[in-house]
């Protein structure tokens, strides 16, 4: 079993030092450009390289299929997650859109949708979709440990051709299985931890609670990070999971997108917490309970714009913030050259 | 006198209807795009134009020195204003290096700067700098009145040139003209109105409010919205007001950047409130009173990065939202060309 494995630290006061003295040489009062100068200092450490890039970018959509369909949790019905990997293999799919836009590569991963493999897809399937929750795990032990090991292969392979990847996913039924992982990793109660996903209303929400409740009473004794996973994930999100340890393992900086990847991400950071500071969590979405996620991981998302598409959208509407963020720091005038008075 | 000018309403429910028509017919869950879906919404409300366009972008940067800095209210000497003016004009400020990332053509105004006129800035020079407001009027009624049609003006060349505009401004001292400017239009106290600015610390923002104390009781029978912006007010800030509405005038949409710029935009509103549909807020800056500055306004800012330059900065960070908006509304699929069922 690859899990945990090992993820170098980023703590280098060094580089820290280094990257603010620049930030601080270009002709700007210090610290104003806030957050951007943060952003970039994150990158800076997470690839140890003080001048780091995020010219070459990609963004991987995982699909998969959740049986937890089954108990009515979704607006829309399973058939619909392969015919979104069919229109984001032909284009059509915001996230298509957001990636031509901002220069992103655009891969999708089939974990597991229900029907044939797609041709143009990235396989790696490990089933036609999880098995519904509520009645027993939604995959094996062993399927959990493949979906690690599949993403971290790939970010592993990644690595090597971009300096920036972003996450997103599509699964009809996965907001139940990312609110059910939110309160199997933190304990939050099932009603704070649901919302209208892709558009039920609050009978459903109401609904969505209750499944997730009875799931949790079906799972109750299982603790360790992989088997929580196993029992309440789904293909793509454990993927994701292992996709971003793989990334933070080979240094490369991930922009995570909405609520479904962040609880990725939180189960990511169950097996290995030191995946952590490799990630940049791109928005807040407009689903209920993926603030309160995101401040039970301590971090602070990038934008906030009421998104709650998934697909990677958020994530690849955060990318130019990134670049503005490095163009700046690459390519402003310092007060020498700019013949500035630095007052401070 | 040419305010209040007449500016179009934008109200108009078969528009509206239309776009989120358009919107719903996408591959996507109704309204899941969020304030993407809203923003394209307004440019279309305020263009006339149910396909809005933000391929021409220009941002145009306001310059001028303030009579207030005698007051010790900034961190940095009034010969900064003259010396960012240069590095704007060499290309090598943060504004220059956002404007060339995001394609944004960039237009430096001198509505005032301290010594001689600088070529290359466009000459809107109402003389070099306001006078300190605590002593008397920041300028003449005469000078607010041609500052306003100055930017009248420039916006009116400028709605044929472009599809959207941004305001920044450069100006040592201005956030204190901005906090006076707040306190007189919307009743704010003057705690409640400073901030640090580019950098003053908590004994110098006292400073600010005491200044601001002082000036708003120096001219405290001041009423009239053009009186108040003549007596507290900048040449950067009044000819940006005029800017706003003749931009609204002429269905410009105009993106506002921080503090100062949406001092400008209550301004410009006192004036004339239907100016308020054609303004989008890019983002809520750091300083300390811009949050409540916008509240009172009534608008929400699209980011909010902690950024607290001016210069346009935030508006010209802004962009890429408002084209990756556009791109998704204009080259989505719709449900029936990626043959994706609609449940909806």
């Amino acid at each position: 079993m690859p899990f945990p494995i090992d993820i170098p630290a980023v703590a280098d006061e060094a580089l820290a030092r280094q990257v603010t003295a620049r930030w601080d040489s270009l002709t700007k009062p210090p610290g104003s450009l806030g957050r951007l100068e943060s952003l970039v200092a994150q990158l800076a450490l997470a690839t140890g390289n003080a001048r780091p890039s995020v010219s070459r970018k990609a963004l991987v959509v995982f699909c998969a299929d959740h049986g937890v369909t089954d108990e009515g949790v979704s607006a829309y019905p399973k058939a619909v997650t392969r015919q979104m990997l069919l229109n984001f293999l032909a284009g059509g799919a915001a996230i298509n859109v957001l990636c031509r836009q901002f220069g992103i590569e655009t891969l999708v991963v089939d974990a597991g949708v229900d029907g044939e493999p797609v041709p143009g897809a990235v396989d790696l399937r490990l089933g036609p979709g999880t098995a519904n929750f509520v009645q027993g795990p939604a995959m094996s032990i062993a399927q959990a440990e493949e979906a690690l090991n599949n993403g971290l292969m790939l970010a592993q392979r990644l690595s090597g051709a971009c300096d920036i990847a972003a996450v997103g996913e599509m699964g009809i039924g996965n907001t139940t299985a990312a609110s059910a992982l939110f309160c199997a990793y933190s304990g939050t109660a099932p009603e704070a931890a649901v919302g209208p996903g892709t558009g039920v209303n609050s009978e459903g929400v109401r609904r969505k609670a209750e499944v997730v409740r009875l799931a949790l009473e079906r799972h109750r004794g299982v603790t360790e990070p992989t088997a929580i996973l196993a029992a309440l994930g789904g293909f793509e999100i454990a993927t994701m999971a292992g996709f971003l340890l793989g990334a933070a393992a080979n240094r490369l900086p991930v922009v995570v997108d909405g609520f479904i990847a962040s609880a990725a991400a939180l189960a990511a950071h169950a097996i290995n917490p030191a995946v952590l500071p490799y990630l940049l969590f791109s928005h807040v979405s407009a689903e209920t309970a993926h603030r309160r996620l995101l401040e039970t991981l301590g971090v602070r998302p990038i934008l906030d714009l009421d998104m709650r598409l998934g697909e990677g959208s958020g994530a690849a509407m955060a990318m130019p913030v990134l670049d503005g963020a490095v163009a700046l720091y690459e390519n402003m005038a310092t007060f020498a050259e700019g013949g500035v008075s630095n007052a401070l």
